[in-house]
């Protein structure tokens, strides 16, 4: 199995010291050592790092951990392969493109039975069962929006496609389009939502702390998605089996 | 105007020396300080580094000069804006998937009219004409060939459709897959091939040398393109205007 950690937030963001955490669970204080990537989207961009070392020693990953790239929604990922073998082409986040906006996807679980691809424009370059998850999805999704819906539209969409989705297994993913942040639990997600008045965070992979409040304005709200909760001094909401929140603005909403 | 650096090799090779020169050129040696990026082929992964700061100053730069990383296939980019503003979203290289491969694509030029993108599955994020190009090859490919041709009939397909984008304005530019990376040629791009015996190189932008005979085995083949030349000791060729050229194991063919 794998580890997820997102981020969704108001204002541009950097999620260094979170980081700082969650990559020691990719072989230091944890066993997910197969690969590891982050993707940052920056307005309609989107820069993805990936890497098939553990995070815990790759030099990509001590380079996002030390250049604060300021983002809005951020989905990262930490390997334990069980489903395709380490390679590049198996590193998630994975990257699509569709109507004119990147996407990103991330998965943690395994799939029993994959979903029917035959004659769909999006296809897997790797073979995990995650690819081809987000692939479905994609495909799904274009197939019933020719042209980009308006958002109340895709999110119905998206509380459809889902259930049956995960009806194929072990479905844990975050996925964005650089607009909103979708978390999907099956066994493990949880999230927290930093907004004033702020306190102090300590990690719990690292004896890190960090005062928010010197790094923040009252307007300021970031919400944090991850397998695990990341630090041991705050409240962490743990989301249900089944459970779909679209994050807007570091805003959650059950779908 | 932008200036564009490829590689295409038999053995993966990583590209630290070459890099270290064509890096200057944004924002040092020369003036192309609008963003910068490089993709990286791993075998059938990808792995791509964009950032809208000069290549010269960039720490990601810095890391990408660094970390050897070993690739068949490469191609890099420095922007000077002409069409599109300053941003992530309009940095090359662009990276999409057709028939279960990523592709990658960086352009010098300026379109001088668009082709018709209506309906295509294929669109800009960014508003570059060279992210409109790409898109318009990658669809043209999709409808022509619904699953992945042989390699000659795809050869054949570039063949005819690059002539007919190239009608729309100045259009040097690199093109990979993964497999081959494709080289057309409007006003600036040279190569050259790196092959036993080898010699020393000595940058322009940089006083700096390699022996590549310290650093080879006598059956690597090393291609590598750029808008101009990168070293000031070895024999570089000057493509011709409307030249397209696949590199395949680092040997050139016109196509």
């Amino acid at each position: 199995m794998c580890q997820l950690m997102g981020m969704n937030c108001n204002v541009p963001t950097d999620i260094c010291f979170s980081f700082d955490g969650f990559r020691r669970r990719g072989g230091e204080t944890d066993h997910h050592a197969d690969g590891w990537g982050i993707g940052f989207f920056e307005g309609r961009g989107c820069r993805l790092f990936i890497d098939w070392q553990a995070s815990s020693c790759s030099p990509i990953a001590e380079l996002v951990r030390s250049y604060p790239i300021q983002s809005t929604n951020v989905i990262a990922h930490i390997r334990k392969a069980t489903v395709g073998r380490v390679s590049l082409s198996n590193t998630h986040p994975f990257l699509r493109e569709l109507w004119g906006h990147y996407w990103l996807f991330a998965h943690n679980g395994d799939l029993k039975t994959l979903p029917e691809l035959d004659g769909s424009r999006f296809k897997p370059v790797g073979d995990t069962d995650s690819e081809y998850a987000f692939c479905w999805l994609l495909e799904r999704l274009a197939q019933r929006f020719p042209t980009e819906p308006a958002q109340a539209e895709l999110h119905a969409a998206l509380a459809e496609l889902v259930p049956e989705l995960a009806s194929h297994g072990s479905l844990n993913f975050l996925l964005s389009n650089g607009t909103w942040l979708a978390a999907h639990c099956a066994t493990n997600l949880h999230y927290i939502v930093r907004q004033a008045p702020f306190g102090q965070a300590h990690l719990i992979d690292k004896d890190v702390s960090v005062d928010f409040n010197a790094l923040t304005t009252p307007k300021d709200r970031v919400a944090l998605i991850a397998t695990q909760p990341l630090t041991d001094n705050e409240q962490w909401t743990r989301m249900e089996a089944g459970e779909l929140v679209i994050f807007a603005d570091g805003v959650p909403r059950r779908l």
